[in-house]
Formats: structure tokens, C-alpha cells, sequence
């Protein structure tokens, strides 16, 4: 029998009472966490933040094989947390179920889709929490409620038992407050041993500050130094030829076309009820010209074959997480549009390459968390994870 | 104290309370009716079909003119029906608050928008009904259930008090099983004595006919024929050049232009939920040019101007109000969407011009009815409610 969850900050679904019991005894013994509401739990209905969705669910039959593995570990589920609508946004803002509290950031928005993963982390509900990132969901709540938080490489960890967006891109990921939470949970969900290696070579993504607000480019310098000494070498380059946003223009029609693939059918037949702007985003999906998807794959490739020559072994590229601080919750749609847009022509660039990014919660404007991210080649999440700690404990 | 509804079909608004009591005598004294929840009463929150636009707004000030008119002359308002979602809707399929049941074809939509009201007469839960029909809302949910319906002549009967959805097409109308109900209700509506003349001249419109399925044409000749010996001239005419499909093309835009005028400050303020398929409309509607509205506009004109020329006084068209029975409740969205196109192909040719159309419930396909439409010129509104009766008693 779950216990009573006090969750001042909305965090949690209401309407589930998954509970697992962590093992007795493991390395994370004696720990709670939370699961974002796409994680299958044997015998619950996972939701996946629309209510026409979940009706249209059958209760699962397995549980997801990471939330097994925490809990086999010794860590003890308390519950599901909201997300945005089929994890379709990167605010937070869920018109059916609320926007969680950003507990660093209160009145802000907490990022999404795993809002109340982020909430519940920050909020000191749990120790950690699951969550997953197609375009941006872990690193972005990460960065606006002021957590660890990664995007794991893609294919590293399997995807199953879990509502899925877009094949490509998606990825499971997780949040904590601490880089010693975070590498402890990361020895457990990667199965292997968190190194304590520094990376040989860090290299600025020029073009990917020149995103962000002056504010925030001027917060990460101080951390963006002590991260380079930690590292040793440090050099800047610009990714892109033509700016980011042409790789912005790569990711969004392949990640939107997969994500109407995933969803049309049950649109189709259920005519489900979803906030508008997650309703404008799927019926841009459906629009996406197999000629777009074409080009936006040859430049996904492009992408691919200049990153892999960045990324050489040993090597991070340090970027902004995100290009402000947490939005204020409830503003018009007119004013998140541009906002979105340029959310995604940050976090665009490990989707397209499938790499690893971390986000290191190292400064604050006015009080609110923004994110230094690390981004690595491919496999690289343990190093990541393991030199999170390095720097945090520096 | 409103007395409790017993209402079988789905067809009232479960979340309004709203009933005012017949004054005790005139002409419509000991009679019922309901309202579409889009007709203000005062002290009540008007829904429109949508909980999230109820919710953003305030109980009514005052009650609609043609409400308070029709309690005035003694009929008991007993309650608000079900609406598609802000009237954008021409099937009566909410996602919010349910279908409304076809009493007079079990299993099949009832139409909409005004599917509430349509629904409550036609189960014999009251003896007339308020709608309103802006793209065909009256003429469609009359022709389903078997209905006499009608869309008034635009500017008739003023719009004050109620929802709007496009200024240009709005109208107010209601219905009623019989003819001389729906004629004592029209007397009351249009302030007038209802005439017993008859139109001198019927125009069959062969364009509209052709686009019904074979069986509706079927159907409706014995009708058309009764119809047009009580009547004595009859001609065929083609009333497009190119093809309805044309005419249709010119509505379109239009209105939805207009829609989306009308719902875009709330839309982008609150974010509100919508059916998958209501949102999916409102977004093709905010991305209308301003070039096609105005070459619809140059369309609008020119049918205008031909229908002019066909609509000499005492000329009725007649038409197919719609181009089949009732589809099946619960079609996946992508069976319905051609449907709905070539429902407009007929209902847009009184919303170009603004005129009178009323639904004969005179024939049947398999037990479900399909309806034969008279339209007239823009004024004529009590011609046709006069003339439906005599063909009734004929």
C-alpha cells in the first residue's frame, strides 16, 4: 500500500497510485525516486499526461526494466510524475493535469516533458527521478529547476515498457540534485562503474552561446572556466556553418514526422482531447513532406559526420543548456512560440547525433538555475556522469 | 427549482441548471423547448460546448432576446443542449461531453453543431428546440433526425446574447417534429404572421442533387415531386458554372477566417483543450491568407449575384439538405473528414447568400431520415415556415 504523498509543487499524477517497494538491500538502498508517467508499472495504467491516452491504455503488464532495476538496486518508487501531453512539449505546461511548481524557480515554469520528475527532484520529494528526452526533456527541466540532469545516448538504453515519441531521438534519462546522487544512480541504470577520469579536451560551441541570452552567457562564464581547468585544454569552435538553426531545421521534421507516426492512428480513431499547442504541433507533424524528411535526413548526416569529427576521443563540447531561465508559467501561447524555437536549436544537436548530454546546474540569474551542459560522443554517459562529480565535488 | 431532466439521449448540458418557467399565457403557453448552450440566460455561465471557454467566462447578465421571447409567450425553457465545441462542429460528436443520440437512428450522429437540441426534440424530450447554424448547424442535425429545421435569413433575427462563431454566416433557428410547430414557433421568432401563400415557382438544383449518394436522390423524388405539385411550376436548373465543390471553396475560407477571429485572443490566452479534430480546424482556419479571403470574397459575390437572378420573388430551390443519413457514431476521424467537405458542398449555398433554408423531413433510407431542403431569398424566412405546413398537410 502506497503511502500518502505530500506534493506541495503538483509533481505527481494524481490519478496513480504505483508504489514499488525498493529491494532490501543495494546500492541504492534506503532512496526514493519517481518515474515520469510514460514508465510501465505492472498492473497501473501509465498515463502519458492525456487523459484520452490513458483511457484508451490497458494497465501494464511489466514492469519497465529500469524501474525494475532501481528498485532491485533498493530504491523504493513513490510514484508517477506529470508530463507534458505524450511527452510532446519542452515548458512543463500540461493544459489536462497542471504545470508543476518549478520549486528553484517558483511562478517559472519547470520544463517539460518530464515536469514533475524535475519538480519532485528539486522540491526534495525524492532522492531521483526518471525521465525521458527526445528534444530536450531531461536537459531542459534539468537546467530551469536546477538539477543534474542527462540524455543518455541513444540505443544505450533500451526502450522498452515505456511510451514511446519518436524512435530516433528518444532516450531515457534521469535527474538529481547532486553529481553524487546522480553518478550513484548512473552506476545503476548503465550497469558499469562511474569512472573518475577527467575528459583530455573541452571545446566551446561558440555559435551555441551566441543562442543564449547575454544574461546566461555571462552566468556560465565563471563555471564555464572552472569546468575548462578542471579539463586542461580548452579550445573554441563554432559547430555550424550556417548557425544552428539549420540544424534546428534537420531535427524538427524528422523528430515531428516519427511523433505523428507514433500517434496517428490512435488520433485518428479517438479524436483525443489536447491543448491546443500540443494539437498545433501534431497537425504541423502530419504536414511534414517526405521531401523535408529527406533533406532533413541528409543533414542529420551532415551533422553526424562534423560532430564525429569534433568529438574526438576524451573530448566534451561545452554548451548552454538552454538559452534563459525558466519561462513564467502561463503566458500566452504567442510568447512560448519563439521561446520553443530557440529551446531547440540548443538541444537539437545531441538528438541529432544521439550523444550524451549532461547538464551541470553551476549558475543562476536573479536567483533562478541555468545550465552548463557537457555533450559527448556517443557512449560517453559514464564519463559524463563521473566527471559531473568531479566537478561539483571541485 | 428547474425539475429534474429525465433525458435518455445525452442531449442537455449535465453542468447548467438553467430553466426559466413559461409565462402563463400566450401563444406558445404549457409548450417546452431547450436551448443550445450557446444562447445566454441570465445567472448562467454559457458553455459552448468547451469547459475550458465556460471556464473562462462569467455568468450571463442578461438573457438572449429569443429565449426571454419565447418564455414571454409561454413556453418553459427547460434546459441547455449540447453543442460541438464552440459550433465548430457539423456532426454533433463533442469530446468533451459525448454524442448526443440520434433517437430517430440509434448507432448514428445526430449532426451538429446544434446536436443537443436536435437530439432533445426528436426524442420527444421537448416540443422545439433553439440552435443556431452558421455552416449548415440547424439544416444538418434537422436532416439526421428527421426534423423541421431552419437556418433564418443572416441579419434577421439579431445576434446579441449568444455565442458568435463567424459574423458574416451566423444565424439563429430551431426545430421542431412538425410542421405546425414549427410554424407557431416561427410566428413567435420572426414576429410575424406566418403566411399560407405559396411560392409560385420550383427550381430543382440538379448540381446539388448530384451530390448526394444515389440513394438520398432516390429518397427524395417522391418528395420532390409532392413538393413541386403543391407548388406547379417546377424547372431544373445547374446553379454553379464550375461545381459546388467550387462554391464550397469560397465558404470555407470565409468562415473559417471569421472563426478564427472570433476564438484566436482566447485561444493563444488560455491554451484551452480541444477534440483533436475542433483544434485541427481552428489551426487550418489561422492559416488562411489574406489572399484567398479575398478571392473568396470576389466568389461570395458572384454567387450572390446568380442566386440573385434565380431567386425571383416567389422562387423556392430545392436541394438536398445533405448528401446521406447519419454516418455511424465513432468513425475514426479520417472517414469522416470527406464527409464533412462534401456535407458543406450543399449547406454553403444559403451561408453564401445569407438565406432562408429549412429542412422537410419527408424521406427515409433504411428507417433513417434524410431530409429535402427549400431555400429562398434572403427575407423569405416566413414563406417557408408557412409553406412547410401546407406540404405537411397536403
Amino acid at each position: 500500500m502506497a503511502p500518502r504523498l505530500d506534493d506541495p509543487y503538483g509533481a505527481f499524477c494524481t490519478d496513480s497510485d504505483a508504489y514499488l517497494e525498493g529491494a532490501g538491500e543495494g546500492p541504492l538502498a534506503g532512496l526514493t525516486f519517481a518515474a515520469k508517467d510514460i514508465f510501465d508499472v505492472a498492473g497501473h495504467t501509465t498515463g502519458g499526461g492525456n487523459p484520452d491516452w490513458k483511457a484508451a491504455q490497458s494497465p501494464a503488464a511489466k514492469t519497465n526494466p529500469y524501474v525494475q532495476r532501481l528498485v532491485d538496486a533498493g530504491a523504493t518508487m513513490v510514484g508517477k510524475t506529470i508530463t507534458d501531453e505524450i511527452t510532446r512539449g519542452i515548458l512543463g505546461e500540461n493544459a489536462h493535469y497542471g504545470t508543476p511548481v518549478n520549486p528553484s524557480a517558483p511562478g517559472r515554469v519547470p520544463g517539460g516533458s518530464s515536469s514533475g520528475s524535475a519538480s519532485a527532484v528539486a522540491g526534495g520529494l525524492v532522492d531521483f527521478a526518471l525521465g525521458s528526452d527526445t528534444g530536450g526533456s531531461v536537459r531542459i527541466p534539468a537546467s530551469f529547476c536546477g538539477l543534474y540532469g542527462m540524455r543518455t545516448t541513444h540505443g544505450r538504453l533500451a526502450l522498452d515498457g515505456m511510451l514511446m515519441q519518436a524512435e530516433s531521438f528518444d532516450t531515457v534519462g534521469w535527474f538529481a540534485r547532486d553529481a553524487e546522487m546522480f553518478a550513484r544512480t548512473a552506476a545503476v541504470m548503465l550497469e558499469t562503474d562511474i569512472p573518475n577520469t577527467r575528459p583530455t579536451r573541452m571545446i566551446i560551441a561558440e555559435d551555441a552561446f551566441e543562442v543564449a541570452d547575454k544574461a546566461v552567457q555571462d552566468a556560465l562564464q565563471a563555471p564555464l572556466e572552472a569546468v575548462g581547468d578542471q579539463i586542461g585544454s580548452v579550445t573554441t569552435t563554432r559547430l555550424s556553418d550556417n548557425g544552428l538553426d539549420e540544424w534546428r531545421a534537420y531535427q524538427q521534421p524528422l523528430q515531428s514526422r516519427e511523433a505523428w507516426y507514433t500517434a496517428r492512428d490512435w488520433v485518428d480513431r479517438c479524436n483525443p482531447r489536447f491543448g491546443y499547442d500540443v494539437a498545433r504541433r501534431l497537425m504541423e507533424s502530419a504536414t511534414i513532406t517526405d521531401e523535408t524528411v529527406a533533406a532533413a535526413q541528409a543533414g542529420r548526416e551532415a551533422v553526424q559526420a562534423r560532430m564525429a569529427d569534433i568529438l574526438q576521443p576524451g573530448t566534451v563540447v561545452c554548451l548552454p543548456t538552454a538559452p534563459f531561465p525558466a519561462p513564467e508559467a502561463g503566458l500566452p501561447q504567442s510568447q512560448m512560440w519563439d521561446r520553443r524555437s530557440s529551446i531547440i536549436t540548443l538541444t537539437c544537436i545531441a538528438g541529432l547525433l544521439g550523444a550524451p548530454q549532461i547538464n551541470l546546474p553551476l549558475a543562476e540569474i536573479d536567483g533562478m538555475p541555468v545550465g552548463l551542459s557537457l555533450l559527448a560522443a556517443p557512449g560517453e554517459d559514464d564519463v559524463l556522469a563521473g566527471f559531473a562529480k568531479t566537478v561539483d565535488e571541485s
